[in-house]
């Protein structure tokens, strides 16, 4: 609440119509009936991590604004920083934006409560003084586009010695929870032809995802298995359960398909084990594509700021940026991670890749105001 | 305690001179000078447990005094409940049967914790009404021989309709930490060539162990992997951490040293690739080989009781037998466990089975005693 009072003194500073509405974004309207462009990310970042991911690129946005004022055009830059990007709350997964886009009902905000235990979002909202606001929702039609920029997060830029990424798309996230059912038994009296290791079982898909999905996946696809249980996890206990999370991401419809539909084909064999297997579906987003017109922008921007120094890319990453895409011209701008870390409290960007990816940011959204 | 009082009053009752001692074994002593044998096994089980594992064995140890008694012959059989089998507190494997042996010193009664919270050793034994008594030690000089019973904890026995098994030898366990270091980062952003993902590389070498390790093992091998952990465990992050408990058992020396040396090799190729491995030796027990001649009087009373529904045996399972064997000679027999179900309240033994177990248990004591 801090950052967002000073963020909301900022656009107030500048003329800007400022609230923090009842889900805690801060938007600020500049004072303008010309050409509009919204600018903004998030404030928030994950528990104990750096100081750039998301409040860069609202920081990007508010000088945006004030270089518009200062400039005289007849269009301005609303600024917004939404809440809760990176999904501490459940009932979306981009609550800020999603509110904003008019997704998130007041249903889903009753049932709202924190991932890490602190409680319901409702509360968490009154105690912050936001009890009973209304919600901001975006005025599509005063737009021309929206802007958002941020750290890469990843070491593309870093390792090719660039400055400046313009994203393709977003990749859509696709994720599922697996499980495995064998029988808990002693590690010592049961003969390993009679076992149904669950754990053994939970390794086996692994080994074949990790086999088959090289050959399947596209040049820009990822698949992680971040998380995986043994139940009861005793080392003198054979697992009766195990559990795996496995995710993917890619920007092309047909390559998420094909990786499904193996992951589905591999969970259909390891079944046919001695261990029941499921699968679930945890969420299946879609890819979101940025304006090809935007994209054009930025690397005529870039041109000039960093001439050679920029790369077209997709974004391995969620981003804000794609929930405004369904509804507005959207644009998103990478600046260099150091080491390609973030959600860690060494994320860090040169104080020079910083000014250029600002130049870059401020210019683009010029040029769509003045109509280039 | 109240099961230990019950014992106690139960050794009392047929002349035994008893004892609660200072860790907590029962003791109860036969007034005789004559062939002497020891007899027993554990009264505490795992938490929420059955209402075999240990206490059958005391409860046959049990009968045989009785009928030593009863019969008139010159010898007799001392009683023990052992404390702590199954490892609640820390500071040695089989605490009960370990004192019992004077293996564990003041020390290591000092620094003994429960491993579930409920505190230290010394304070839980003075709340028990124990703190200062002695702890009684093995007169080896005065048995014959040391005999326990069991429930069998596996199939082996009910899936070949068989009542008695006769144990050669209880397998030695050998169990490892395995370590992986990799780098922890952003599961969309960090493309798959520079991952070095801890997880994939814990992956990996459990498949390398479940193809290496048949090609190895002896008849009796048995191998698990029961504890696996992935760090930081999220969805969206790749590993940088991870690490895995692997268990290997069984009783022969060369077939553990093989399985050790293949376990360390593998560990060896996996630090080979983008993560750090180590591996540390949690423990590398003996296995202790049960008395040729007192098999073979187990045999004899098998052959009476349970004609043609016996098998000799190896015990996959860990018993306080193990820690007796080196002092005096051991015998060690088990009766079916249906569906090799134990730990577990559901664990149980048919009556019949029960009753045969008993005759030839106590058949096979009175034996030991006449010289036969």
């Amino acid at each position: 609440m801090i950052a967002r009072k000073w963020l909301a003194d900022k656009l107030l500073a500048i003329g800007h119509e400022t609230t923090i509405d009842g889900i805690a974004n801060v938007y600020g309207r500049a004072p303008s009936d010309g050409p509009v462009v919204l600018a903004g990310s998030h404030i928030e970042s994950q528990n104990h991590a750096g100081w750039l991911d998301g409040a860069l690129g609202v920081v990007y946005a508010l000088e945006a604004a004030r270089v518009a004022k200062e400039s005289g055009v007849s269009g301005g830059v609303d600024v917004i920083a939404f809440a809760d990007e990176e999904g501490h709350f459940s009932g979306a997964s981009f609550l800020g934006s999603e509110s904003f886009a008019g997704d998130v009902s007041e249903e889903v905000m009753d049932g709202s409560v924190c991932r890490s235990g602190r409680g319901r979002l409702r509360d968490l909202l009154a105690d912050a003084g936001l009890a009973g606001r209304e919600r901001v929702r975006i005025d599509t039609a005063r737009y021309r586009a929206f802007f958002e920029a941020h750290i890469e997060q990843g070491q593309t830029l870093e390792t090719e010695d660039l400055k400046i990424g313009v994203v393709t798309s977003i990749v859509a996230i696709w994720q599922y929870r697996i499980t495995f059912t064998g029988i808990q038994n002693h590690a010592g009296t049961t003969k390993m032809a009679i076992r149904r290791d669950a754990g053994k079982a939970l390794m086996g898909l692994w080994h074949r995802i990790e086999e088959e999905f090289p050959k399947i996946s596209g040049p820009h696809s990822v698949w992680t298995v971040g998380h995986v249980a043994l139940s009861p996890g005793q080392p003198s206990i054979i697992p009766g359960g195990a559990e795996m999370l496995v995710q993917f991401r890619d920007a092309e419809p047909a390559t998420l398909d094909r990786l499904k539909a193996k992951l589905y084909e591999l969970v259909k064999d390891a079944g046919e084990g001695p261990c029941t297997t499921t699968i679930e579906a945890l969420g299946e987003s879609k890819p979101a594509h940025m304006s090809e017109a935007l994209q054009s922008t930025l690397i005529d921007a870039a041109k000039v700021h960093a001439p050679e120094k920029w790369l077209i890319m997709p974004s391995g990453a969620g981003h804000d940026a794609q929930v405004m895409a369904p509804l507005i011209p959207s644009a998103m701008m990478f600046v260099p991670s150091i080491g390609g870390i973030s959600h860690h409290w060494t994320e860090n960007t040169s104080d020079e890749d910083i000014a250029i990816g600002a130049q870059v940011f401020v210019d683009a959204i010029g040029r769509v105001m003045s109509g280039g």
